[in-house]
């Protein structure tokens, strides 16, 4: 693994770690101040800049704990001074599948975007060749 | 608008009218061939890997047709030669929430990853404060 991946990895292990504390401090220090960001709550439409990114983070970790959800199966990919990682989020509730999106700021890596959804269908009978 | 943008959201497009049109040889184009490449469809694990993301394109673009979707509330993010899209999916089923990430090559952006997801919350009353 390259040092660039283990950073990377670090950063969303502090994204996690911020979620499961509800700690509203470090996960502003997080996302980028310096780049448009974005977020992809599941059961929310997308929100687009700081301001309402931020305040859906100060709704959601004043809200119940999350302190019971991990984050496994993790995989980065790095572009450069941009990288992704894919992860999965597992809640007592069920399993969610996430985005996030990095971008590196003054060698640090910052969230920019952030996707996290069921890993359910659409369709009914749930068949992969139903729906991309 | 930058011509930044106006060429990732022409990518964008593309990649949703390979979708419509059912165009495998299309999709393939679309998709980087110089970067590491991921996949998040509805209903499936997260595919990692060139060969895995492309065999599902050519699984879902040989079963049911998807002519009947379109591409709304677009929004790109561009970061140097990294852009992301963020867009509804809509599907006469119902719509889903997509994340795109781009890669410039060549002069030209390249797809390295799609995450698409219902709206529906892990939980049961949706309430946003539950659950990021």
């Amino acid at each position: 693994m390259s040092d660039q991946d283990r950073h990377v990895l670090e950063a969303n292990a502090a994204f996690y770690t911020a979620l499961i504390n509800s700690d509203y401090q470090a996960m502003e220090s997080l996302w980028s101040h310096n780049s448009a960001v974005a977020v992809i709550h599941p059961g929310w439409p997308p929100l687009h800049g700081r301001e309402a990114v931020m305040d859906s983070w100060r709704r959601i970790l004043a809200g119940p704990s999350t302190s019971a959800m991990y984050c496994s199966n993790v995989k980065s990919y790095v572009m450069d001074k941009v990288a992704f990682v894919i992860c999965s989020e597992c809640f007592p509730e069920g399993e969610l599948v996430a985005t996030n999106i990095f971008v590196q700021e003054d060698g640090m890596w910052k969230i920019v975007h952030h996707q996290g959804g069921s890993l359910q269908s659409l369709f009914d009978d749930d068949a992969p060749e139903r729906i991309h």
